[in-house]
């Protein structure tokens, strides 16, 4: 009985962010605001990632970042170091963000002020492959040290995501980590993302990436008509 | 408004599932059988941890293993191939196991061929923490890669474990993954938890891990008085 009473429960809280998720998407949509969910396990990059697309962007686009963490500030700093507004958000233990988290911290900024945003989820490959941020597009970082069976083990997250970028690629030699396998399994699971290899560390791959983020931002359906 | 409704239910839902929670470590007390909950983010090394402890172990206590997963069945064909029961528990998208889920799990064992369990937990920093399995102990696996700063991230986890095992030491060279800063962290954090500094592919460090849990399993109450 009691399992029954939590599904009921989360699938109310889930349809109830789900709405609001769809407001968001609006109200950046009005503003011509590309806003990307980053979602990985703990230690994958993600924040390494934010850094080097800014360094790579910032001259093109006006970038702001919203910081998931469930304590630290660790993150947010990294961030204004780069000259970059960042909002951070103390989910004070929950394990993802959702809609009305990014909905309270957009009203914090001065959304005629950017262009993209990004958002770091907290780190988890669980919950936050549920709930729909509002984001305009989603993306997941898998690192080479996790290992390529993590798409058997959260396939939600793998097949939510519109770009998978397998970070860490400088660990690939000496490693068990089949690329080609993961791929294929992705394919097979989630055909339309976009597979990027990078290194946040050497930054090989990382143009590439930039550059289908651009694309992403100019054919996002409010620019391409403005 | 929304956001107390669901603190109160998760806060009911942890009450009944600590009720439960000592019955089975009850229930596995009196059958002098001590559960270990090993947790950490995917790909960490839960599952090469308890292979290597296996190896070690099985010629002096009789193992189970009951494998959290939200669908694969990967970890427990492996644990199986080492020739010990497995019990695989699919979660169906929950980030954590609680006390129900282990009880249940326990259901399908038959207690008297069992001196130690291990609970591989699902892959996640949040939400295991929160969740007493009923477990003797808990330890904990935060690998290299990910990076040190995760104690100021996640310290609820840091904060419940028994043991930490720093594992995939083998990736510190050319890492800028700080031990001494971790150790001084956890001591501050959690003092009285055991740190342990392994690497499941060199086997270095797995020693000392084995000497804690067979010292661990031998002065545990039950043991101590039989």
């Amino acid at each position: 009985m009691k399992e029954i009473r939590l599904i009921n429960i989360k699938e109310e809280i889930l349809s109830d962010n789900q709405n609001l998720a769809e407001e968001v998407r609006k109200r950046l949509s009005d503003k011509n605001i590309f806003m990307l969910n980053l979602m990985s396990s703990p230690g994958a990059g993600k924040t390494s990632l934010i850094l080097e697309t800014i360094r790579r962007l910032k001259g093109e686009f006006r970038i702001g970042v919203i910081e998931g963490d469930i304590e630290s500030l660790v993150d947010s700093e990294k961030i204004v170091a780069e000259g970059i507004p960042a909002v951070q958000l103390r989910t004070g233990g929950a394990c993802h963000l959702d809609a009305p988290m990014i909905d309270s911290a957009l009203n914090t900024l001065d959304l005629d002020a950017f262009d993209l945003i990004f958002i770091e989820n907290v780190g988890n490959l669980v919950c936050p492959a549920e709930f729909d941020t509002g984001s305009t597009k989603k993306a997941m970082i898998l690192s080479v040290p996790e290992g390529d069976d993590k798409i058997l083990k959260y396939p939600l997250m793998f097949s939510v995501c519109d770009a998978l970028i397998i970070n860490k690629i400088d660990y690939l030699p000496g490693s068990d980590f089949d690329v080609t396998l993961l791929k294929e399994r992705m394919k097979a699971l989630n055909n339309p993302a976009q597979i990027f290899e990078v290194s946040c560390h050497t930054g090989e791959g990382l143009d590439d990436w930039c550059q289908w983020l651009r694309n992403e931002i100019s054919s996002h359906p409010d620019n391409s008509v403005s």
